[in-house]
């Protein structure tokens, strides 16, 4: 199975990395990241940066693809190269997928029209206007189009993907390999549940 | 605050990647990766490339370091100038941290003595040697140094750290907005409750 995952610049790093983790640690699963040029790509904080091993050009058909979010999703609504390799790849792929506001690209590439979908909390109306219909859940699968809510949810998405792409028992190996037993120490990942000023807060470290 | 990631060879790319996501989005907060050289560092799995911007020499006195670990830590037991700089970054830090087996690291620098810590469940028994207590939980804490079970640990510790470092409302503003409001697929993220034969398969997938 050949997973790909687009990075584009101020793209947030766990985005990319907590599904790409997952993944790698899978046996008979190869990672590749991908962007317009082979070549260093800058995360949203401008102090990490991976090296894309492939252009799109070099991989126009892998199985899964993995669309990461971030501050730099709404410059990325409009890279063409990008969005038309989103296009082209999901003809083939086995599952097309995003992270946090990557959805928003799934849906600038015209993939989400009458499609149940997520993203991240603070963004939710913002996949309307592609025609997708939005839903407040940690991972939403239709078809073979999958959506991740904001940032860290990324690693339950790839749990979820990997027993389906390969069997439970494999998917529970690698979430024992990354001792994925979370204890967040607070209650407030959500704003359902998060306390009062908090999601302001978290705007404001966001926006 | 400083807070410094040092890379090596075959480090695994969560460990280092999920605290730094947390810190990083946290205002006031900078984080560096530094390695032997700036430069391109590769992970595990070989397919995941971060850039270290700065050499050890280059930042000596950091507030914070965060020594990731990864199947590379065997060999960087015996690369002085980590040991040596995580020694003498330790005699300045607020904190010195540890994800994973980067706790054999921060043994090897001889910072363990006598000290409760934790590392990755599977090599629990690999931090004797050093004169630690070996702790079986997620977060161990005691004085400046705090260490993390097994990969996916380090984005719990990052946010406890980050609730001592500023306040509980800053950590809890970050867990919203990188939304970790974790929905684990299976309750398998430990050893104590992974269904039988899980372990086997965690440990030939990590070995």
């Amino acid at each position: 199975m050949h997973v790909a995952i687009p990075l584009y610049p101020r793209f947030t790093a766990l985005d990319a990395v907590g599904p790409y983790t997952v993944l790698a640690f899978a046996p008979g699963c190869t990672v590749t990241f991908v962007a317009a040029e082979a070549g260093p790509v800058t995360d949203d904080q401008g102090t990490l940066t991976l090296i894309a091993t492939a252009s799109y050009a070099d991989l126009p058909a892998p199985d899964v693809i993995i669309v990461p979010g971030g501050p730099g999703t709404l410059d990325a609504l409009s890279y063409e190269a990008l969005l038309g390799w989103i296009r082209q790849a999901h003809e083939h792929t086995r599952w097309t997928t995003s992270v946090c506001s990557g959805s928003l690209l799934l849906g600038a590439a015209g993939l989400l029209a009458g499609v149940k979908a997520t993203t991240h909390w603070a963004i939710l109306e913002m996949l309307a206007p592609y025609g997708a219909e939005p839903v407040s859940e940690r991972v939403v699968t239709e078809g073979k189009i999958v959506t991740a809510a904001g940032v860290s949810a990324g690693i339950d998405m790839a749990l979820t993907l990997l027993a389906q792409a390969r069997d439970p028992e494999t998917a529970q190996a690698v979430q024992l390999a990354i001792e994925y037993d979370p204890r967040p120490p607070f209650d407030c990942g959500s704003p359902k549940n998060a306390p009062e000023g908090t999601a302001e807060r978290a705007l404001a470290l966001i926006t």
